[in-house]
């Protein structure tokens, strides 16, 4: 075994970053027989070095994150600060300077994730990023080398764990959503502001990572469609019930049916209980992969926390420390299909529709002509009355999601329909 | 990207090497871009080189495995047909004049692993075999890459899809074994003889794998605990469903509480409906892994076929050749733990112990005494009486095998007690 050390910066130092400090301490002897040669923090950069952190020398913590890594004797950054800047310039900075990284930044590899990979092959480095998508669930690893050798079509996955503990726990209680959030929020699972979380934003940044690698193809965060689950009602549960399902926000990513083109994106839907996908409970994540030769494989894990994400982080930090031992690279980025992304209106689906209609003769007959207008199939209709007032339950075969969209608008401008009280995709059948 | 292109021999030409030959055909371009260079079969090497094989041009085809390996231009050896010899021999030989292997041996990994590990890295040379546990699931290259920075505490999963279709179909069913083994046998689940399956012989040999990988530890195929599951009944899935339970084939790698020894075992046991491995259905195969960072994965997928294996090899086989482009090699076998490992007698779980006894006062008594003695607690009983005869149930808090084993052996000697009916683990608590 090589007896000098490999270097190790370390940029961020709050849940995850504390836990990759911790670990690399008390598992050192495990980490050098795996990689090789021993591995040492070399420096910590945090905004506030004065704040007293147990269990790491305050000799190495300073407040000057670009120094840090300008050093040049760094061997591998690690990126735990999040967000947009200054991780982005602090990762250039690293290849500039000679060391790898991995970081655990699902915002930046979605929004820079190109540039960033084309900066880390200038350089000859390895850029790494297994916790940016689903915390402790090996995925990215999964999706880029083990499926290497086959064709992957759908990617569709629960990979936000504070949304899934909300639908979770309004599914099983029938709590609305304000009540089930109040809950998430005190429990922790639920930051003050939730934005991030509720309106998919978080979930579309990885379908925008996962698209990428699935399909060998750049997939911008503005390609992936998004839809938060702030509208999900416990009525909308007690619908999906009756069909035998539940609701899940999802991110899917999926190849069409030609296999020219690719579509993202994050919504609610109903999915039957059958599916792997249903049983998926509290904070936990899981992803469904389909692809042509293994067919279908799911990988279920915690999503999120400072000890799953530090193991993520953890893992590509000895795969990069191999790399730097054998004068080798880890595969980049693999965008050579070069598919267009096709916008939300191709996307095709199955549709849950309930409409709040007058309660007389004729009215199903109109609603179903419009539904045919639009060239989407209706494969079931429930009707219930109560008191002058009466709702139309509809569920479609596939359609478009644009299809689907003009006969909603059209629907709308029928008399008969007082309101379109929710509309939900239903996937995974 | 290069255009010489990696040289690939193909050992077998069955279910599984026809799809690795198909797909290296029909996506030559997809793995080319993925490589950085093309592959090109070089030779297949097949038992009866005069059937004519679709797809595959007859020039290639040869009967001498042997000097197809000997060739000294083949870049990567795909070994696929399975058993110990000439299997052993042939990776031995292709290492020896310069090839790396991918393999989807189990029972030769199980057996020889070190071996042929060793006689890689003496020649510097990869030895990958993804395929050769749990089919198209990535298993092997998280565990020992993404899982790389933890440490490992648990592996439970069900890797043999025989055995898991036969149990499936007697839950569901309520069939006895032989009836749904015969269903498995006409729907071409189970082989002509099934030994290897329903004695847990290929889940032995997976556990073995998996243990020795998990932690970092030679596990041997004579240190794992082998228990098949022929004779699991009707009324054991009776028992099993009045404890929220069902009954899988599980093998089992478990680092011992005070970290210091390992164990190995393949045995049907009861797990709670409310596992994740509960509801594993068929063929399907799926690991649960627990760390103490990542706390607890679990990985799912079809566990056999020929295009789901053939998926795990060509994963295998662009990165064992992007490895021969960069000159560098992947993780070896790593064994620097070398913790004992323990017999079956130290597994600490619980169990559930069907007794058929005499109905009369103070038996339940005596035998409680009987628990007691072996210092096994009792968790719950249960006793049904009829005509003269009663059947006492009884479900133990944890204890060592050897405990059980002594308490199951001081029971049959008590008169009162007219048999043990059955034994079964409970596990995933």
């Amino acid at each position: 075994m090589r007896t000098r050390p490999l270097k190790v910066a370390l940029l961020g130092c709050g849940v995850v970053g504390s836990e990759v400090a911790r670990i690399m301490t008390t598992h050192a002897d495990d980490l050098a027989a795996r990689i090789g040669a021993p591995v040492e923090l070399a420096g910590v950069a945090v905004r506030r070095p004065s704040k007293v952190r147990e269990g790491i020398d305050p000799a190495l913590v300073t407040s000057d994150a670009t120094a840090l890594v300008k050093r040049g004797d760094i061997d591998v950054v690690v990126e735990v600060i999040g967000g947009i800047e200054p991780a982005r310039s602090l990762i250039t900075t690293a290849f500039e300077h000679g060391a790898s990284v991995v970081s655990a930044n699902k915002a930046l590899l979605a929004q820079d994730g190109a540039a960033l990979h084309a900066a880390a092959g200038q350089h000859g480095k390895d850029l790494y990023y297994e916790a940016a998508v689903a915390g402790a669930i090996p995925l990215i690893r999964p999706l880029r080398e083990s499926l290497a050798g086959d064709k992957i079509n759908r990617v569709m996955g629960i990979v936000n764990g504070t949304t899934n503990f909300i639908l979770d726990k309004m599914d099983s209680t029938g709590a609305g959503y304000q009540e089930a959030l109040d809950e998430a929020t005190a429990l922790g699972y639920a930051e003050a502001d939730p934005t991030a979380d509720v309106e998919g934003f978080d979930a579309a940044a990885k379908a925008a990572i996962l698209a990428g690698i699935a399909f060998h193809t750049r997939v911008r965060l503005d390609d992936v469609y998004r839809e938060g689950m702030t509208e999900v009602t416990a009525a909308d549960f007690a619908s999906a019930k009756e069909m035998g399902c539940t609701i899940k926000l999802l991110a899917i990513c999926e190849r069409a049916e030609d296999g020219g083109s690719v579509t993202a994106r994050v919504h609610p839907a109903m999915i039957p209980l059958t599916h792997p996908l249903a049983s998926v409970r509290g904070a936990y994540n899981a992803v469904f992969v389909e692809s042509d030769a293994a067919g279908q494989l799911m990988f279920y894990g915690p999503g999120a926390g400072g000890s799953p994400t530090a193991s993520a982080v953890l893992g590509d930090l000895v795969a990069v420390c191999r790399n730097r031992l054998s004068g080798a690279t880890g595969p980049g980025e693999s965008a050579y299909a070069a598919l267009p992304v096709s916008p939300m209106g191709d996307v095709v689906t199955r549709y849950h529709i309930s409409l709040d209609v007058a309660d007389k003769p004729g009215v199903l007959a109109q609603v179903a002509t419009v539904f045919a207008e639009h060239g989407v199939s209706i494969d079931t209709v429930r009707q219930q009355g109560k008191d002058g007032e009466a709702s139309l339950v509809v569920v479609t075969h596939r359609a478009s999601d644009a299809s689907l969209s003009g006969t909603v608008e059209a629907l709308r401008k029928l008399d008969t329909v007082r309101g379109v009280a929710s509309i939900m995709r239903v996937e995974g059948e």
